[in-house]
Formats: structure tokens, C-alpha cells, sequence
């Protein structure tokens, strides 16, 4: 067969070849909308090609982007891969050391920037080490310390709108993110055409998130964090409309352009969709009911939300799960035969899941033994995952490549997850979340979305305290709705409703917002730290053996 | 990203992990059904794979299989790809000397054959060179002069369920087809794992097939065309329900397993589905309305069967493109948003083209120049086409790989075809039966589609034959409809309304029955040689340049 190169090329070409005349389209940060063609992005994305050329990229060289979603930086998403260098997608809400450390480490030679986030590249340029250049993404240089500095359309104006894309080897390297870093420095994941490829059609495969041309998609998700979920690479291979938000990322913003643009597909992390949920019920002529699917991952969205979603915007949340690791794809929480057959209240139950593996992934669900825990939907193990589109090392961290993975070469995500016997992976923790207890685990995250599913709730989170007896046991953080008194007992009582009493947390504390990381998720770290207690045993006290 | 190989053994493990309990149906020769699950055929493909191992099949070595579509038939589909051999999927209907060239082209070490084709492989059994063994398809073995001889199930028994898959490198072969060769003798297409994986996702696509384990489907297209069209391949990657009618592909029994069966996607060459027509019109008691699309390939259908469909059995139909060289999926006439938002009326002119490449598809048309035609609908030229399950040579074929293929790569399909502004690809003859008329072209299809649209018409086709003056001069072939008075002037003033009057047929033949080749089409050759005529030239005839 012919030895056709899986490159993201192909995509590119794809959509310029059968749908030249879709939509890109970016609010932009002054309110005003900007409109191209994947015909116009193409003749872009190769200026910008030579643009690399003339500043002395050679094949494999990285480029560092740091910018909010928007068209200039989805032509940074081809122009760099489709012409054989690397685009590494930075995060910039890191602290700056970890920031500085994921430039470095990457060795970009070349760093594209925001006019909005030059105050952040300024604070951290003097540790740059490898940035020979800076291009700030604009059609004009604003005042700033950084130097050499460019803006893009000069870099682009002039140069050919014709590049002859290099052969490239399809386990060549296109992109390069990092993981947020919760513990210890970040770490690089660098990413293959190959991967890519199969990622992107992957993605719109009936039993996955099925983006075809008819789509019109609204990354939310960052396009640093994990390829933007792959979506602006799967909305190309399939040609479909896509809309970036630049920095209106504000539910307002973001429901509005749902609605004026007609989104079928949107992405992102559950806080983006529960405080959206507040502006629709509070202005209901915004309709967001062309929505077919909201895919939710980053952390499990509470049952609840789901629910509310259904029933009162008509917008289904679709959730999945994966990492940085895994490009990020794995799981999603599509109905299968059976449980498509299933009263849909009962439906939820798996909906809430993280879901079936998507086709072209493999997982299970380990315990501590070495041997797959029963498919029961209760017993836990860590999730182990293997793909073409996982990743087999970290960039230059041979410390963690030896216990990242195991020895037949899945990867161990460090998720705590269960499997029942229809597939479905629940992913009830992270193994530094879990809460052990008496040798039993109690899911965090059950407990939390049960939490959150309490009407005066706004969010919740559980962590883990030390015990004297019981090594650890579970605490309650809580932000009770505005104007709402919460107690204990209150809640005590709704999660006895669900859980074993031994599950019940041994303390809630109120607090008016909990800390998130920088990929928005609940910031635990950060609450074990500031409510670092040890409980002492108590006679009358739950224990697992009951 | 980790080095995960794409190869066959990976589609079954993934259904016998999430779907062991979907169900495999055949519907057996003596009219009976047998029914067991993806648990159970992956036991009995485990069991083969051993049984090939006592056989002494080494690596690479290949097995010959002339059967029907049955669950037998689908288990060898498995067993020698996925233990390191390969399936030679014979076409037992070619005339006797191709179908012992093709044996003895592939230098197949085991034949599996049908009880009920044995007699056929008996005719030619003293040619076949390679066969070292013979496997009756069947609980034991008939009365047969084929030596040394062994039925199916004896092989099996005792063999463990449980085999170790060796790593396989995806570019390895696990499969071959022949052409069916109208022109000289058949040819050799070896299909590699990594090319059929991707065949696989990509029929998931849901801008292509978009089989997906919700679905049902129903191969009535033989397991030894072209992979039985990638279906049983495509849906095992899904998990979904497969239904197979080994002898019963007459159009009564096709219908009432749909209908039974809950089919929701199978696929056919047109003439069954006209044939189903005639018997749906009169047991209106039977409802194919369960399905979702039935594709067709092989040749295009009439248009009015399109509608036919729609209108009177609620069973869309799907065209695609495609051939052996390319596994076989091509394009697919899907409606794309442009077209989808046509009135149902005008959709039909899409729906009735080859239609749009399937994603990984890339198809161009090239005149006689060299050059890619015109996107208008109209400019002829030569399908050419490139994708990673596209054949890059011919087994043992050096003569052949030199002409089939482009210097850039791409094969050469020998169809004729135009592309309009959409990228819809309309293949309107074979290269060999465009009729070149005066420096311009006619198509023979287009010509036959029109004249089968005619009420008085059962089955048109239209051939070139020589003239003194314009090179080539259409002549029409028709089968009038039973009780049905046809006259040329008739026929002429229907196609007068579509066409130019140089595209008009010189003569028309009214014939009981057309010839059909191996794999149902028309047999064009045959009637060329039957009607070998000279036309003399007129001084009143129509001309190119009027």
C-alpha cells in the first residue's frame, strides 16, 4: 500500500482542497468579529512558513506561542508542523518559574506572543535562555522590553502564498506541550504527526466525538492545554466552521457566540459550563439549543449539571476524559446499544461517567496487585492507557519515564478509576486524591459531585486529612450559595443518603471560594496545605471494617 | 508516542473487550441461523490460528478461501491476519483459467472452500500448484476428490482458545484480493494491516460510512470482493452486530433478514437492490425501513432508484466509489452542509455522483494534458487517487505497476470522471467504454442511467462502436421492461430531453438479457464483441462541434 505519510499537511490540505470557503471566526479582544476562510488561512499559513524559513528555523526547531484562541494562532497550529518544525503551546498561567523552566526546556528559538500577554513574557525574559525573537501577535509592535521584538503581519506580508511542504516522517514531532506541573516541575510531551493524524480522525469517528463538516465548533479550552483537546486539528480534517473566543472566555461572551454563530461542539472544563448555566437562567432569550454536544473534561461534571443541561437549554454534556499525555483524547461518555436502551433517567448514571474507551484506545484498570480489578463498577484501580496517540516518554525526564509507564508499555495515568462490565471507566480519583482509609479508599470526587448536586451548594471539594487511627479520612471544603446557611448536619445527612457511613466526611469547612489550578480544576494541593490537621481517633468513630 | 503498530488483531481484541456479547448471525445454506458472539469467534479465530500453526503455515505464508459471507468465512478473515499470515480471498466466479491464476498467483499452501463450491475447486483442482491442503468448510467432508482433505471443525477441535498474537509490523500483508480482471488475467492486490486498520476508523467516520456499535450491518457485497468493502473489518472495530447470508443473497432473503434482523447498514451492487425493489412492490408486508443507508458500489445507481428508495421503503441509498487497488472505499455521495440545506429534490443529483472523498482520500481528475480539469461539473478527465490504503504496485505484476501509478505517486484508476465546485466526483464511465466521438467525449453511463429511468425499461447499457467519420458512435442495449412495447423513437426523444443530439445513440439493440461479469456489472466487452459493427457515415449526422 502506498506509504502515505500520516502528517498534519493532510489535513490542512484536506479542508483547502473540498471547503475553501468555511469560516474561521475570531471574536477578537475589541469586541469585533474577524472572518477568513480555510482557502485564506492556507495562503497565511504558508507565508508564515517562509516567515520561519527567513528567520533560520531549520526541520525540528520549536517555536514557543503564547496566546489565548484565536485565528493567527490556529495558523500556528499548521505553519510550524506542515513545514517541519514544532509549535510549543505554553501555558502562561503557570507561575513563573515553572513558565521560564517549559521555554527552556523546550528551547524555543522563536516566541509569539499576545498584545494581552506581554506583561507576562516581559517578567520572565531575562531567564529566557533560548528565545532569539519575539513576535508579538498583532499587526503592530506595542511598547515593550522585549527584543528583538516583530509584529506578525509584517513578518508574514510579502512572502509567497505557495510553500512546498518538506517530507516529513510521520513520527516526526510537531507540537510539544506540558503537563500543568501539580507536583514538581512541568513536564514536555512531544507530539507526532502520527499521532495527530489518528487523533484527528479519531475524533470524528461516530463512536467518538463524530466533528464532522457539518460541525461548527468553539474551542474553549485553551488551545495550550493538550492541542486545544485536538478539536481545531479534527474540525480541519473534516472542514467544519470553527469560532475562537480570544479572551472572551466569560460565559456571557461564550453563550452569545454559541448562539449567534450556530456551535454545534464546544469544549471545556465543568466550572466554564456551571457558571454558564447561572447566565442562561438569568437571560433566557439566549438560546444555545443548536448545541448537539458540550464535551466536558479536565474533572467530572457533577450528575446534576448534566441533568440541568438536558432539561433546560436542550445542550446534552458529553463528558471525556484525558491527559496532556494522551493528545488528550481517551474516554467519552457516549451511550452504547444497551444503555441507549435504557429510561434516560437511568441514562445518567453513565453519562456521568468518564466513559468508553474511544476506537484506538486501549485501557484497563489495575490494582496494587499487578492484575486487573473485576469489572464491577466498584472495585478501584489506577487506569492504564495505551494508544498510537499516547505518549511513550517525557522530554528529557528519564526520572519519570521509568515510572510512567509499565513494562508491556501502557501508561500509568494515575487515576483511580473503575470499569464495569458494559466498559465504562469511572475515573472516581487522583491516586494522590484518593482518601485511604483504615486499607479501604473512599473516591474524593464522588463525594464532591454529590456535594455539589445539594441545592445550597455552589462548589465543593474533599480532601484528605491525616488521622490518627485511620491514616486518613475525608474533609469537606464548601461554598454555600449566596444567601444560603449551611450546616454539617445539612449535608451529613444528604450524603448519608448515597454513601456508607464510614464515607461521611469527619469535618466541612465553609469557605468563600476554592482555589483552582491553573487548568481550572479545584486546587487541592493548596487546601491539604491550609487545613494541614491531624485528626485524633475518637471511640464512637465509622470505620471501614463496619 | 508509543510505537503502537495498526494491525487486525487490535480490531478484534477491542471488540471482545467491550462488546463480547454482540451478536454474529449467518443465516445458514439449508435455511436455518446460527448465532454466537465476538466472545465466541474470537475463542474459535484463537483455535484456528493454532490449527494453522500444526498445518506448518509459516509467516507470511497464505491461505486461499473460497466461500460465501459466513461466520466460518469471518473467522478466517482473522485468524491467519492476526497470527502473522494472510487471507487470499478467492473469487470462485471467474472463468476457470483466472480463477487457478489466481491460486497460483498468491501461492495459497491451504484452500478453505464451501461444501457447496467444492465442485468448483474440484474442476480445477490438477492446476492448482501450491495447495497443500484442503479445508471443507463445514462439520465434516463430503464425497470429494479433493486430497489430502479435512473438514473446518476437525481442525479446530481441541485446539486451545487462547493464542499468543505475535508483534506484527503494520506494513506487513494480511490480505490479497484479484482484480477482477475484464483485461487479461486478474491481478494481485496484497493489503497490509496498517492499510485496512485505517480503512477501519475510517468508515467509522461520520463523514464517510459511519458505522458505529449501535449499527447492524448486513455485507451482501462477497467477502472476496475487495474485503467485502472493509464492512466486516469496519464494524468488528466498532463491535457492532453483523448479520451474513452465505447463499441467501437473492433479493427475498435479503429483504426478510433486514427486516428481521434490524439491519441498519448494508451494502450491495445496484442490481440487487433493483431486484429487492421488485420484490418489496409486491410483499409490501415486508419493511427494510429499519435501515439507515444501503450502500452501493461497484457501478452507479440510476438515480430513480435513489428515489424509488426513499419514497416507497423509506432506505436511503448511499453511493460510493471504489475498487480493489484502493480496499476499497474511495468516495461516498454523502450531502455535505452546502447541499444538505438543497431541497430534497435537487439533493438527488449529488446523491446519484460517486461523491466526496472519504477522509484520507485524496482524488484529483487529469485531462489528456496532464493537467487537473476544470471544477465544473462537466470537463472529463481521469480519476487518479492517493491515500494510505491505496495498493502502490501489483503482485508479481511489473508490467502493470509501471502504467498504474503517476510519477507523483498517485494511481491511476482508469475512470473517467468530473469534479464540480464541491468536490463531488462523478465517475461517468470506465476509460475503455467512454465513447470518444469526434475529439469529444460521451458517456456511456450517464447515457444508461437516463435510459433506465424510462418506464419501459428494465436494464439499458450503452456501448461504443466503430465509425467511418467520428471514430466512435454510442450504441444502446436494452432490456424493455416485461409486456412493455419499446421503439427507438421512444427511447430517443426521452434521452433528447437530457442531452445533446450528438450524444444521442445511432442505434439501439432490444435484447432479453444483459451479460454480466464476475462481480454483477455490465459486461461491455462481451456486447462490444457481439455488436461489432462498422457505422457508415451519413450526411445528416449529428456532429461534436454542433
Amino acid at each position: 500500500m502506498m506509504g502515505v505519510q500520516l502528517t498534519l499537511d493532510k489535513l490542512l490540505d484536506r479542508a483547502i482542497d473540498l471547503f475553501p470557503d468555511r469560516e474561521l471566526v475570531t471574536k477578537l479582544p475589541d469586541g469585533s468579529t474577524h472572518r477568513y476562510t480555510y482557502a485564506d488561512a492556507g495562503e497565511r499559513i504558508n507565508r508564515l512558513a517562509h516567515a520561519l524559513d527567513d528567520l533560520g528555523l531549520e526541520q525540528g526547531d520549536r517555536v514557543g506561542v503564547v496566546a489565548t484562541n484565536h485565528y493567527r494562532h490556529f495558523e500556528l497550529y499548521f505553519g510550524p508542523a506542515c513545514s517541519g518544525r514544532s509549535i510549543h503551546m505554553c501555558n502562561m498561567r503557570l507561575p513563573d518559574h515553572h513558565f521560564v523552566h517549559t521555554i527552556d526546556d523546550a528551547e524555543d528559538r522563536v516566541l509569539f506572543v499576545d498584545p494581552g500577554l506581554i506583561e507576562t513574557v516581559e517578567a520572565t525574559a531575562d531567564e529566557l535562555e533560548t528565545v532569539e525573537q519575539y513576535v508579538v501577535l498583532d499587526d503592530d509592535v506595542p511598547e515593550t522590553s522585549l527584543e528583538p521584538v516583530t509584529d506578525y503581519e509584517s513578518l508574514l506580508a510579502g512572502q509567497p502564498a505557495e510553500y512546498d511542504w518538506p517530507d516529513i516522517d510521520e513520527d516526526a514531532e510537531y507540537g510539544m506541550c506540558h503537563t500543568s506541573g501539580t507536583t514538581g516541575l512541568p513536564k514536555g510531551v512531544p507530539y507526532t504527526h502520527r499521532a495527530m493524524y489518528l487523533h484527528s480522525v479519531m475524533g470524528g469517528h461516530v463512536d467518538a466525538n463524530a466533528i464532522g463538516e457539518r460541525d461548527t465548533v468553539l474551542p474553549v479550552v485553551p488551545m495550550f492545554h493538550a492541542n486545544g483537546w485536538g478539536i481545531p486539528y479534527g474540525a480541519t480534517f473534516v472542514g467544519a466552521k470553527q469560532v475562537f473566543p480570544s479572551v472572551h472566555t466569560d460565559p456571557e461572551s461564550i453563550a452569545h457566540l454559541i448562539d449567534e454563530e450556530d456551535v454545534t461542539f464546544s469544549a471545556a472544563v465543568p466550572t466554564i459550563w456551571l457558571e454558564m448555566a447561572e447566565f442562561l437562567d438569568e437571560n433566557p432569550e439566549v438560546d444555545i439549543s443548536n448545541i448537539d454536544r458540550l464535551t466536558v473534561g479536565g474533572s467530572a461534571p457533577p450528575e446534576s449539571l448534566i441533568r440541568r443541561y438536558d432539561e433546560e437549554y436542550d445542550a446534552p454534556i458529553l463528558q471525556g476524559w484525558g491527559m496532556t499525555e494522551t493528545s488528550p483524547l481517551g474516554t467519552l461518555s457516549t451511550l452504547r446499544k444497551e444503555t441507549a436502551a435504557l429510561p434516560s433517567d437511568e441514562q445518567y448514571e453513565y453519562r456521568a461517567k468518564a466513559g468508553l474507551p474511544v476506537p484506538g484506545m486501549q485501557t484497563r484498570v489495575v490494582g496494587d496487585d499487578g492484575e486487573e480489578v473485576p469489572a464491577d463498577g466498584e472495585t478501584m484501580g489506577e487506569l492504564q492507557v495505551r494508544s498510537p496517540w499516547v505518549t511513550d516518554h517525557y522530554h528529557d525526564r528519564p526520572d519519570e519515564n521509568e515510572r510512567a509507564f509499565t513494562d508491556d508499555g501502557f501508561l500509568r495515568t494515575g487515576d483511580i478509576a473503575t470499569r464495569d462490565e458494559l466498559g465504562y471507566i469511572d475515573v472516581v480519583d487522583r491516586d494522590k486524591d484518593v482518601i485511604k482509609s483504615g486499607g479501604e479508599w473512599i473516591s474524593s470526587v464522588q463525594l464532591e459531585n454529590e456535594l455539589m448536586a445539594h441545592e445550597g451548594v455552589s462548589e465543593a471539594t474533599v480532601v484528605a486529612v491525616e488521622h490518627e487511627r485511620w491514616q486518613e479520612r475525608p474533609m469537606a471544603v464548601v461554598v454555600p450559595r449566596s444567601g444560603t446557611e449551611l450546616a454539617d448536619d445539612d449535608l451529613e445527612s444528604h450524603l448519608a443518603e448515597t454513601f456508607p457511613s464510614w464515607w461521611l466526611p469527619d469535618e466541612y469547612e465553609f469557605i468563600d471560594e476554592i482555589p483552582k489550578t491553573s487548568t481550572g480544576k479545584f486546587d487541592k494541593k493548596t487546601l491539604r496545605d491550609r487545613f494541614d490537621v491531624v485528626l485524633e481517633a475518637e471511640d464512637d468513630e465509622p470505620a471501614p471494617q463496619q
